[in-house]
């Protein structure tokens, strides 16, 4: 009976696309997974394998034997072969390149000469190419005659010279709606510019958004036709790069696996609270600074996490903006000047209007007017040095070649929680004890 | 001489696909945003405005007259159109229907009796559709007919019955290939499911990756074809969602404009200090009730950041991996249970080993064993608690849907600043004085 339950959860599985298997073996905790796995057809592994996150992709490809994996990248594009085949032990990559025929090996080494998060990592050279001055009658005849039919997701053919130089695409619309006793270099778009193999993956999905692309010519220096991005790969670099920097925020991977092991995630995590815990130490050593201060006046312990507070979620507002427009490309050197002004504007306004606040319920709560000034003044200096650390670190880190989504938060927060301890207890031991 | 230097930058400007001016507009500070809107061909005015995120076109909009609005939205697909005309004051809507032709008018009232978020809100009316018996001779016939060439991104036609139901569709590609004697049921591909109009965007952005697809048609309930979506919004869903869980974390809005009046910023900012101040008073309070433990060792002032930072900082770890989990629909009920052990195991092993660590700095800095196996069995307590809240939040909060991205973070950091102190500050007062 059992087994007539698992014959029907396997077909029911394998009836499902390669992505969307993947999304469930992902959804899986460890045990669960393997079964899923187990179910698989052999014949879909590739392409699972080249939809799975890092985490899992490793996991399952770690229990996998030589065979498998040889039959499993068999029949991938050369772009998911070159991404999958650096996933791979040393061991089995040259028993998979010794698979390969001539063609197949050759356009793997393209495909490999590019890093993977730039334009030639992301293409794919399954064009179909055609020559400008030939007919579309030509062209449709010769289509008809191409035993594989043509690649998936292809809205237009790619018009190359003699040399292989790119020079435009002929739309498949285009080559059904016009007369086909027209040439190609009739019908050709010229508005479509290839991507040099050398930009990175988001250059190349601020073209496919702009430009609403579905497909793009990839060219060498010499302007060499080498391949073609498909719009499938830019919507995973968008996911991706969008998760990084979600996740980057709480010092997480992108290649995390929700249903990690114990241990692994455990040590993951560890490095990030390590790096936390340094800047927390050092926020203490500063209000240590002041411990005769605070023994003679305890309402300031009360009070000083408020200060530091404020600070860090004032700062995280302009960070976040900061970080945001620099990965969109809209903030830059020339714009930058203004955005930290508007930004101390704000900060200015809103320090003024909570600082008022924080000093009424402080002077009622301890009925004392001149801890009410100073938290007033301490939460103003430390509004002003959270827009000012908030704007400034995006651009700072990335010049020094910091990722600022994982290191912008730490960094800015040990700024507002030490601006703001000072502020408060010094301007508390100057003016209170 | 100015004169034609501005002409020039017009030129420059005007030769820009609409998107790329849409960026170059969010990329300005408010004048020479206005600077260049003047510059721009009023011909490409509706497909900018519908590129622009929400404040920077509400800007635009409001400085536009009826005559001028009216003509921009003129040559707009129907989805656009649906999209902005929700934006535009009442007196100009109403212009603007009158100027639309019969079939316009009730393609945008399909349009608009679905919500922006939804399949039936992103798709567009332009189908083009074949009927299944008809041969692929015939079709490329009627193809060459057509006066205005196939919509932009078309992939494939759509195949109906004669009451205009969903029937598949045949891919441009595969009309090419095959035999024209054959008919549109033989190459037609019935693989590529309809999408109901009611489904919501995150679950039609899901289907587009996991399917590879370019364009899907959209049916009603009884099957009937309405549209179709087309791979160039779906980026931009993806693209809104994300910067919607990046930016949501900061109490801002995915529509911010990085450049709006400061004004309007700091009003919109200052909403969020007011809801974060209120929970950094809820701890100033708990740290108040131990005045008198603090008064007698001071120390504890000084360590209770480490206490309430650490919990924080763990907690938003398991909180971002949940709300990730959540959105990309790997989080579910089913393996809720899994995620919280495996969280509190992680906690479990990172409580144990940054307590002996955070011990031992303490012992070192106080010389007093006693605060230092408080503090540790404090970070303890607090890394639990984070993990649990961590885990469970993202889920209750959508249960009583409140959007995890907005309110989670602020929830988890009250839990684990409370927490923090009550355990630290409570465990000083049972054991130190």
């Amino acid at each position: 009976l059992e087994q007539g339950a698992m014959r029907k959860a396997a077909r029911m599985l394998n009836a499902l696309q390669p992505a969307e298997i993947a999304h469930l073996l992902e959804s899986q905790p460890p045990n669960e997974r393997e079964l899923v796995w187990s179910l698989v057809d052999a014949e879909y592994d590739g392409e699972i394998l080249t939809s799975l996150n890092d985490d899992v992709r490793e996991q399952l490809i770690s229990q996998m034997d030589a065979g498998e994996l040889v039959a499993a990248v068999g029949g991938l594009d050369t772009d998911d072969l070159a991404d999958l085949i650096q996933d791979l032990p040393v061991t089995i990559t040259s028993e998979v390149l010794k698979s390969l025929d001539q063609q197949r090996r050759e356009r793997l080494q393209t495909a490999l000469a590019f890093p993977e998060d730039s334009a030639g990592g992301l293409m794919n050279t399954d064009t179909v190419t055609v020559r400008p001055e030939v007919t579309l009658d030509v062209v449709m005849r010769y289509l008809r005659r191409l035993k594989d039919g043509l690649p998936d997701i292809t809205d237009n053919l790619i018009v190359v010279n003699r040399e292989g130089s790119y020079l435009g695409v002929l739309y498949l619309t285009d080559l059904l709606t016009h007369d086909p006793e027209e040439t190609v270099a009739e019908a050709m778009t010229l508005a479509v510019q290839a991507i040099p193999a050398t930009w990175g993956a988001r250059e190349v999905a601020t073209r496919f958004e702009q430009h609403d692309l579905v497909t793009a010519p990839v060219v060498d220096d010499s302007g060499l036709l080498l391949g073609r991005i498909t719009v499938d790969d830019v919507m995973d670099v968008i996911r991706e790069e969008a998760e990084h920097q979600f996740l980057g925020q709480a010092g997480l991977s992108e290649t995390e696996d929700m249903f990690a092991p114990v241990l692994l995630s455990a040590r993951r995590r560890a490095l990030w609270l390590g790096v936390n815990l340094l800047t927390a130490f050092l926020a203490a050593w500063v209000i240590g600074r002041f411990e005769d201060t605070i023994q003679q006046v305890v309402a300031l312990a009360v009070l000083m996490p408020v200060v530091a507070s404020m600070g860090g979620i004032a700062g995280t507002q302009t960070l976040t903006l900061a970080i945001r427009g620099l990965a969109i490309g809209q903030l830059s050197s020339k714009n930058a000047r203004w955005l930290l002004w508007k930004e101390l504007a704000v900060a200015a306004i809103n320090s003024v209007v909570w600082a008022v606040v924080v000093a009424a319920v402080a002077a009622y709560w301890f009925g004392d007017p001149q801890i009410a000034l100073v938290i007033g003044v301490a939460i103003t200096i430390n509004l002003l040095a959270a827009a000012l650390a908030g704007a400034l670190l995006p651009m700072a880190l990335e010049r020094f070649g910091i990722d600022p989504a994982l290191a912008g938060g730490v960094i800015l927060t040990t700024v507002t929680d030490v601006v703001g301890f000072v502020a408060f207890l010094g301007l508390a031991t100057l003016f209170l004890v």
